[in-house]
């Protein structure tokens, strides 16, 4: 338990509360795009330099209100780099090599939060759409409609093994090797990507 | 709220959510096969015969125990009936159609109790590996190592939909039509069904 000593100001942690609560909030309403971090320190009643000061930029507080352990951001690289053909397995290795780590602890947090409480889902639908996948479909240049759709159909596989491997544990997918595991997945993540879908009215 | 009316016992219904208990802990730490409805009344210190007067049989216990709002095993002859190179195609819309219906809306709650504890973990993966999925492979007569291998790749996939149609809210995977999202989605579990995988040692 925190003890407040006497003379001491409880200001800033507070102040960081209620701006992550607003942040959560507003991301959470509005999405990533609409949403300022003038927005936000209106909300919180703070002055937006307090944001800055306390959380540098929109997409650090971004990351911090989702309690997001890192920036898939900073990870794309590593997916984009290399031929279009093999670009599932890389977004598989990379995404499996993250929550294989102790990192995957604080994303299993994550996870459950968003299932959990609806401000949780619309934020990880943001997380989802504006960190992980929307910079591979910039890449690979295509429309938007498709570009979405295809983005959903990989949230569906990519969602579903992080749950079986990490959250219900379902063996063997829980303890297999993650070689396997992205040998076996590839080609299904990779058809996504970049495979034939049927045609569909958007 | 209820009340107790003088001179009813309360029995009937603490009998039933003390065996209810009792499957919970027993088919989650042994699994469905190595549980018996003997034991299940031990731990829950009633007749065997209690239980099969409340829950009729180990299969609907386990339903019970579950929370699910049906029971797989009456849905999978739709899967099984036709080639088994479509069989893909008729295990999503099965699946999908069920999940569209008010019954999805018990689904979710369930889908939430296995993420949030641990015990409903284990009971959806005795759920998934039992009832939904270890029929169908055990009709395509595959050795028990691969079929363990593709039930668990096939619940990746099915799993990840499920959460992003239903609890996630992902556009558009949450708004398509169930036609697109089959069409779109089969080849793929078709794959994990009968199609070529890696060589993996077992």
């Amino acid at each position: 338990m925190m003890v407040l000593k006497p003379g001491r100001r409880p200001g800033p942690s507070l102040t960081r509360d209620s701006i992550l609560d607003a942040a959560r909030h507003l991301f959470g309403e509005r999405g990533f795009d609409a949403t300022t971090i003038r927005d936000i320190a209106a909300l919180a009643d703070v002055d937006p330099a307090m944001v800055h000061h306390h959380f540098g930029s929109k997409d650090k507080l971004f990351t911090a209100a989702l309690g997001a352990p890192i920036d898939p951001r900073e990870h794309i690289e590593a997916v984009l780099t290399g031929p279009d053909d093999s670009m599932g397995e890389r977004l598989l290795e990379t995404m499996l090599a993250i929550w294989d780590s102790p990192i995957g602890i604080a994303g299993v947090a994550l996870l459950r939060t968003s299932i959990q409480h609806e401000w949780g889902a619309k934020l990880l639908r943001e997380f989802v759409l504006m960190r992980a996948l929307t910079p591979i479909m910039q890449h690979l240049g295509l429309p938007e409609e498709e570009a979405r759709w295809r983005t959903g159909l990989l949230a569906t596989q990519i969602s579903g093994v992080i749950l079986m491997r990490f959250v219900i544990k379902l063996d063997p997918i829980a303890t297999a090797s993650r070689a396997d595991l992205v040998a076996a997945m590839a080609p299904n993540v990779q058809r996504y990507l970049t495979g034939l879908l049927p045609v569909r009215e958007f």
